[in-house]
C-alpha cells in the first residue's frame, strides 16, 4: 500500500496532464494505492470534475483513492531552484514535505526540476554516505534498459561520487528493474582503464575496489547496444554533465530517426511511432533523484498523462520495493568496504 | 591537383581496405589527382597485383597515378602514441613527412589513431593560435550534416580551446561543407549562458565575443535535429571527451534501431540499410584532425574500402579547398579579436 503525493501544478500541461495522469494510474494499480493531489484545492477540483465529467468518466470509482492537499503557491518554470525554500507553501514544498512527515510514500512532479532537487535536498535529506543525489534514466537498448545516473543532477562530480552513485544505481536496477546482482560500467572514451579524464581515471580504480560487479570503462557504443565486450551491463555510470547530453540526444534521436525513415521506407505516422515504442520516453515516466532519503520522481515538463501514470506507477515500485532503506543500507555497507 | 598520401599498412583491414579504397578512390576523382600509397613495398605490390587481376581488374588505368613510397616499419594498434616518435620509418611517419616536405597534399590513415595525431603534432606541427589540435566529426542529422568538435583528441579543454575548435570546425563547414557564416553553437545542459560546467560558462563568454556566429549554448538534443530553437546549426564545439562519447554512441544507434526495427516491421537487411543510408558512418569517411598545418585525416580501424575511398576523397576536397591556410589566416584574425 503506497501512498504517492503527486504535483498537480508541475509541467508544461498542468493541471489536466498530472491529474488524469493520477486516474489513469489508479485505474491499473491495485486498489491499496492511493494518490495525493497537491496544489490550490479549487483549481484541482475544478479540473477533476472537468476530467471525469468528460474523457475520465469512467473514473467516478477512483475519486475517493484521491485525496486533495491544499497548497496556496506554485512554483513557475523559470524559478531558481531555491524559490522552494522560499515557497514553503508551494505544491513542490508541501507535496515534498508530507514524506518528510511519514505522511506520504513518494512524491512525483513534472514541475520546475531545479526546485525539486533543491527541495528534495532540504526537505527529505541525503543518506549518510551520499555527498549529492543524482538523476537515474533509463535508457532503451537493443537488449535490456540500462540505468544511467547522473544523467543531470551535477555538472561536475568527483571520483568519490561516481562510486557513490554506481551503489545506488545498482540498488534501483536490483529493485526496479528486477536486475541480480547489476553488472555497472564507468563511462568512457577507452576500455582500458588507463582512458578518460582524471575524474574518470581515478573512479575505475576506486569502483574495482568497491567490492560492486563492475565491468570497467565502458564506451559511448555500448549504450544503445545494453553490452560492452564484456557482457550485457545493467547501470552506466557517469557525470551529469555529460549523462544529461546523452539523454536529450537520445531523446531526440527517435523522432529524427523516424523522420528519416518515414520518408525513405514510405512508412505512415503509425506504424513508425509503433515501431519506435521502445524508444519512446513517455513509457518510461520519469526518473528518480537517488541519493535523497525518500522516492522523489522527475518527470519531463512535457509529460503527457500517460507519462505521468508511469511516473506515478514508478513511484508505487519504488515505494512497495523498499528501495529507499535498500539505498541506505547498501551505502553502509559501502562505508565499512571502504572503512 | 592533389596527391594524397595513404597510410597502406594501418587499420584492421590493412592493406587490402586502404588499397581497394585507393583504386576506387582515382576511379572517380579528376584524373589530375594522385595517391602515394606509403608502407612495405613488397606488400603493396603484392595485394595491388592481386586486386588489379580480380575484384578491379577494371583498374589497371589508374596505376599509373599510383605511386608506392617505402616504409618499412608498421605501428601496431596496441603501440603508444609516442610509437610514431621512435619509428620515424613506419608507414604513419613517412607519409606525413611527404606532406611536411612539400611532396604531398594530403594523409589518411585508418591505423592507430593515438599515433596519428602524436604524429601529426610532430611532424606538422600546429598552427599559431592553437594549443591542440581536434578531431571534427560529421554528424547526420535531420537537416544536414553537423560539424562536432572535439571528438576525441583531448579529454579536458580549456575555454579558450573551446574558441579555437569553433574557429576552425567554421572553416572546415565552410570549406568541406559549403556553408556560409557558420553558425555555431557551444554543446551545454541548458541554453541560457549561465547553464554547464566552469569551463563551458566561460567559453559561452568568449564566444560571445569572438567575432563568430556564435548561437549560444545548445542541447543534446539539438545534435540529431541539426538545429537549436534559434535556428539551423553547422558546428558544435564540446571537449573531446563528451564528443567521443556521443560519436560512440550515436555510430551505435544506427545499427540497435534498425535490429529494434527490423523485428517490429519485419524489414529486411537490405531496406533497413537503405533506410539508414544518412546514419552510415562508412559514407563520411574520415574525420579531419583539425589545426595541425596540413591535411590528416582519421578514419576508422574498421574502415571498408568504400570508407577509405570517402576518406580519401574528403582529404582532396580538403587539399583543393585550401582549408590548411584558411584556417591558418582564420586564426591569425582570431588573435587580432583577442589583442
Amino acid at each position: 500500500m503506497a501512498r504517492i503525493a503527486l504535483d498537480a501544478m508541475g509541467g508544461d500541461f498542468a493541471p489536466e496532464a498530472p491529474i488524469a495522469g493520477a486516474l489513469q494510474a489508479l485505474a491499473e494499480l491495485d486498489a491499496a494505492h492511493s494518490i495525493q493531489l497537491v496544489g490550490q484545492t479549487a483549481v484541482i477540483e475544478a479540473t477533476l470534475s472537468k476530467l471525469l465529467s468528460g474523457e475520465y468518466a469512467g473514473g467516478a470509482g477512483q475519486r475517493a483513492r484521491l485525496e486533495i492537499i491544499e497548497a496556496p503557491d506554485v512554483i513557475e518554470m523559470t524559478d531558481k531552484p531555491t524559490t522552494v525554500r522560499k515557497k514553503p507553501e508551494s505544491s513542490m514544498a508541501v507535496g515534498l514535505q508530507l514524506q518528510a512527515d511519514g505522511r506520504s510514500d513518494g512524491f512525483v512532479s513534472a514541475g520546475n526540476t531545479g526546485a525539486q532537487m533543491a527541495g528534495s535536498l532540504f526537505i527529505l535529506g541525503l543518506h549518510q554516505g551520499m555527498t549529492r543525489p543524482a538523476i537515474a534514466t533509463l535508457f532503451p537498448t537493443a537488449r535490456n534498459p540500462i540505468v544511467v545516473l547522473d544523467s543531470g543532477a551535477n555538472v561536475d562530480c568527483s571520483a568519490a561520487e561516481l562510486v557513490q552513485f554506481a551503489r545506488i544505481g545498482a540498488v534501483y536496477a536490483e529493485d526496479l528493474l528486477g536486475r541480480t546482482d547489476p553488472s555497472i560500467g564507468l563511462l568512457s572514451i577507452g576500455e582500458e582503464p588507463e582512458k578518460g579524464n582524471a575524474v574518470v581515471k581515478e573512479a575505475n580504480q576506486l569502483l574495482a575496489s568497491s567490492g560492486l560487479n563492475f565491468q570497467g570503462n565502458v564506451e559511448g557504443r555500448d549504450i544503445p547496444r545494453g553490452e560492452s565486450d564484456r557482457g550485457p551491463l545493467d547501470v552506466v555510470v557517469c557525470d551529469g554533465f555529460v549523462g544529461n547530453v546523452l539523454l536529450k540526444f537520445y531523446e531526440a534521436v527517435a523522432p529524427t530517426v523516424m523522420k528519416m525513415l518515414a520518408g525513405a521506407l514510405k512508412l505512415d505516422r503509425e506504424t513508425a511511432q509503433k515501431a519506435f515504442g521502445a524508444l519512446d520516453y513517455a513509457e518510461h515516466g520519469g526518473a528518480p533523484l537517488l541519493g535523497v532519503k525518500g522516492v522523489s520522481i522527475i518527470s519531463h515538463g512535457r509529460s503527457s498523462a500517460r507519462a505521468m501514470k508511469n511516473a506515478i506507477r514508478k513511484a508505487v515500485q519504488a515505494a512497495e520495493s523498499g528501495m529507499n532503506d535498500h539505498i541506505g543500507r547498501r551505502l553502509a555497507e559501502g562505508e565499512e568496504v571502504k572503512a
